[in-house]
């Protein structure tokens, strides 16, 4: 608070509104994945962005809308980061290796995006958790495109179209829960999260395409 | 509430409590399920249970006592279903097959039971998804044994007390993510269900554990 008062106030109006917003929401983003979405309260994050209650009112609204703003801005930021590790030309199992890598590494770096997208976004309700359920969805969709053109290519087509969308919702679960395990667990690298559920998942799909079944041996 | 009216008053009266209170939860979690907590109402809730308002109140509490309760029963009801799966004698991969069909079959037997605990308690927030984490933090927990259990069988102590842990989280988040996705395609059993999820994830363990790993071919 004391910066902000020894700073000019004529450089302050100048920072363009671009700039105050983009303050906002990463103080916006970091209280309320500190404190969850109720126990937050707009007096810190004004004093986090160093920015007045009343312009964060006239900008960005009431702290409903800055939640709001905070899910969609990490949302895309998040599916971004993904989509840029992914190389369309690729093979399916390449595909998901570099797209799980990113992921992780979007997780490891911004650890309270993915706390306000993962935990907090879901414990509002209303709106916010039906965002999220839909960019779920969407991520469900294009692992299914993956496991479906990886059976195909293997002459699996049918059986795996039958399949494939569970085996996405199962994967996806998969990588989502492990992202949250890893919060509580820094010294292990993307690489090595993203290996264990390729090596889980992958080679385990692989086997079921090359026609080996799990069974069950008695009981 | 007709039938409510035509009923002796003599016998409404002696009814045992335990058998009220059963009705009430039973109301509770199928409004909650429909509606969500901060929509449901305990007008709805009355009336489904055939119970008066106020002998809820008197017998179990608030709408916010209610949910936690009808929370803990479902919960209670969840991880008795699959412990009554599960047949601690038989090996591992069998334990998870069994602990799997128990789940999914409990999930498509008490649909309500599974979205109020999956999707409605996270989304009110507080002491209950704090009641849930701890629930999913145990199952995680018996998942890794099982698995640690796997690895040392076959002589990889140390490699699956390292990873163990991680791969469980994973299991766990795929199992809830398909019984998640399961709950829109009815007509896919719980056997179909968890040979998926042992064919996609225990297979591809074992190949860890056989020592073949996946590995990016390029890029």
């Amino acid at each position: 608070m004391s910066d902000e008062d020894q700073r000019p106030p004529e450089r302050a109006r100048r920072l363009p509104r671009a700039v105050r917003e983009r303050q906002i929401l990463d103080a916006a983003v970091r209280v309320f994945s500190q404190h969850g979405y109720h126990s937050a309260s707009m007096d810190e994050i004004s004093e986090v962005a160093g920015v007045s209650k009343p312009m964060i009112y006239t900008y960005l609204g009431s702290k409903e809308d800055l939640f709001g703003k905070s899910i969609q801005r990490e949302a895309t930021r998040l599916l971004e980061a993904i989509q840029a590790g992914v190389q369309p030309d690729l093979p399916p199992d390449m595909q998901l290796w570099h797209g799980l890598r990113s992921f992780y590494r979007f997780v490891a770096e911004y650890r309270e995006s993915w706390t306000v997208l993962h935990r907090q976004a879901l414990t509002v309700g209303g709106g916010f958790a039906a965002e999220i359920t839909a960019m779920r969805t969407r991520a469900i969709e294009l692992v299914a495109a993956l496991v479906v053109a990886a059976g195909t290519r293997k002459g699996l087509g049918e059986q795996t179209e039958f399949s494939g969308p569970g085996l996405a919702a199962a994967l996806v679960g998969a990588a989502e829960s492990l992202a949250d395990w890893a919060l509580d667990h820094p010294e292990i690298s993307d690489g090595v999260l993203a290996s264990w559920l390729m090596n889980l998942v992958w080679l385990g799909f692989n086997d079921l395409v090359e026609g080996q079944v799990w069974k069950p041996s008695a009981g």
